[in-house]
């Protein structure tokens, strides 16, 4: 089945955006005056406001670890109950709606419970439901598997439905529409001459979203991307532009920096004394692998003869668990010491332009140099650079980088 | 797929049995001392507590008559959090355990929302959850129809469930878990002498039920007696004995009257110095039923040469509609006043035991009688008599009917 013409929207509401019955009907409104724009919209939730925390405390009440089977069967829940709400609240307003769970059209995931991915997704009861003149309504976060068990998908998950919904039915562009107006060059708060952006390109926008931005799971982007769906970030509390997440071709400002952004959600650690000899770096990097800590910058150095000092960085959650890794990796390589330091930021840049610009790394260096910003670690790509500093002078860093690449001017 | 042999049981938990994560684990630990017995269990449970009111008044919020499939999507999900959370609770105490949605066994019903009809059960993933040594936990309620839209089943509907499901595995018996320790010869509240039935017949169950006794609804016992299954009805707040709904050969204490009930929930009406002419009685009554007023009792009395007077019961809360309904046609057939009276009060006695003894119902006029209470209308069928009395001696016409018929020995 195909729609003769017309454009497809899809929108994605996030849990503040339906945390209330006013918000949701508010939400409904919103569709109602699109609906006049679009050929055809569907429209995917998230569980309302802290709704999914609640059922996630539910079940840490049942037990420590509960059933992830359970568990999605669970936080399903969650946005089954927003979208036959949401199209109540459009049917009562005149507006045609009908509400799909994955099941129903489906959304076929593979089997990962708790952390599924989308293998196909078929559109034609949305299609049929677009030829009714009705907007859909699907539940997101959610899947099911090709033996009809219910599955999650992990953070950002109701992001990845829209996206994934918007490739599959070739839809002109989604719209995530969240809490915050757009990306910014950087944290508004950290810096009042923050600018929001109007257009990204994928990759800067993936590169922000790992480095802490928190506007768009990466996943979602890289979806994008992938399928080449063009994203519009948007407030659900105004009417203000967004942002467009889009191919770099469609950057129309084709900035040499996007943005600056930083995460404190890391810590360091170092073994000191290492003996310099090759296969040294898999004896540590292998087991901390093993147990699921994700390391992220790693430098050596040689210092004193056949020694080095190895240091890299861990999210701080799972710093206990990487120091008994590496504690017991030390005795066994003969390392004299290991430190940490939680009071660790990384502080990035990010934008395309870099590429064509080798000048950009060291203007960084300089400008933390010169508010006598200690620089502990480097790593670089090809359109982001990120520099570890101590974590007290992170909002510092934000704001004379963000002033130094003029990031606050159109 | 069939067990080779064996005892299966169906437990039902209703809504106070889950109520909360303390009762849920209680309702697990049954479970657990529960499944050394039986070689399957599987249990359906109500949505926790007051859920079901909590997600109604949600919907009433969004528009003043919700979208009926709507609605039945936004309820299925109470029972989808209370069936994975005890999942999860059983796993937890180490018996395997794992929760079905309607689609996933599936519950086929029709398309009547909210008060859907079970049409299918296919059992075939409950005996391989059994051959796996699964609890296997049903979400009540609620069905799917063909097309995959979900449906709920209405009043008294994981009850419903429970018993379908006890008819489509032919259980052994189906055990009904709820906030009272079984069926009583009348309400504990209204006399002390009470006594908890250990049988009771399906027919004399179901005139308890239709009589105003909120233990089982009607729509549950008459699936239980097609089927032939036995029901277990009793407390999860303790271990006691409970009463066995069950086929009358099987009821054991062969009783002449099983129980006394009253229900203060209906109004009267009467349309006095009807002109008493051939059809009259059809013009007063099918456009009540047109209207889908539920007419209980009828009484004609031929008074004066020529006029009748025309009395009849109807739901309290339909009174208004049905008054003006009257109203217009009192005027159509010229009759000279119309009567209501909300005060008044149905009381019944109801027994297998009835038909073969006639006495009974002079027996129940004399008792009335003797405290002063005038009967207004009298009814009756097989197994039970019921009188319309002043609502202000209800309690007093249970009582001393109680005690007339000897309910309180055993």
């Amino acid at each position: 089945m195909r729609l003769e013409k017309g454009k497809i929207i899809v929108q994605k509401y996030g849990g503040t955006s339906v945390g209330t019955v006013e918000r949701i009907k508010e939400v409904a409104h919103r569709i109602a005056v699109r609906k006049k724009e679009a050929d055809a919209i569907v429209v995917v939730v998230s569980a309302m406001g802290k709704e999914t925390d609640r059922l996630i405390a539910l079940a840490r009440e049942m037990a420590d670890i509960p059933n992830q089977r359970e568990q999605d069967m669970l936080l399903a829940s969650g946005e089954q109950v927003s979208s036959a709400l949401l199209a109540m609240a459009l049917n009562e307003k005149g507006v045609k709606a009908r509400s799909f769970l994955s099941f129903q059209l489906p959304i076929i995931t593979d089997e990962r419970h708790t952390a599924a991915l989308i293998k196909d997704i078929n559109v034609e009861k949305l299609l049929r439901s677009f030829q009714e003149g009705e907007v859909a309504v699907v539940a997101g976060f959610q899947g099911i598997t090709p033996a009809g068990e219910i599955t999650t998908l992990g953070r950002g998950g109701s992001d990845t439905t829209a996206v994934a919904l918007a490739a599959a039915l070739n839809a002109d562009f989604c719209e995530i529409y969240t809490d915050v107006e757009g990306v910014y060059t950087c944290d508004p708060q950290v810096h009042g001459a923050a600018r929001k952006l109007k257009r990204i390109s994928y990759e800067s926008m993936m590169e922000l979203a790992g480095l802490g931005a928190k506007v768009l799971h990466n996943r979602c982007v890289e979806l994008a991307r992938k399928y080449n769906v063009k994203i519009l970030v948007r407030s659900s509390f105004n009417n203000e532009g967004g942002t467009w997440v889009c191919g770099e071709d469609e950057e129309m400002e084709g900035a040499l920096i996007s943005g600056v952004t930083y995460s404190r959600e890391e810590a360091k650690i170092s073994l000191m004394g290492v003996p310099d000899k090759p296969g040294i770096a898999s004896l540590i990097f292998i087991p901390l692998a093993e147990m699921g800590i994700n390391v992220d910058m790693i430098i050596q150095n040689i210092g004193r003869q056949n020694a080095a000092d190895v240091t890299f960085t861990v999210p701080e959650d799972e710093l206990e668990k990487a120091l008994q890794v590496v504690g017991n990796v030390a005795k066994e390589i003969g390392a004299e010491e290991v430190h940490y330091d939680r009071n660790i930021a990384k502080v990035s840049i990010v934008g395309g332009g870099m590429r064509s610009n080798p000048g950009v790394a060291s203007r960084m260096f300089q400008v933390l140099a010169r508010e006598g910003i200690n620089i502990m670690m480097i790593s670089t790509s090809e359109i982001k650079i990120s520099c570890i500093i101590d974590s007290r002078y992170t909002e510092l860093a934000v704001r004379v980088l963000h002033d130094a690449f003029e990031l606050g001017r159109a």
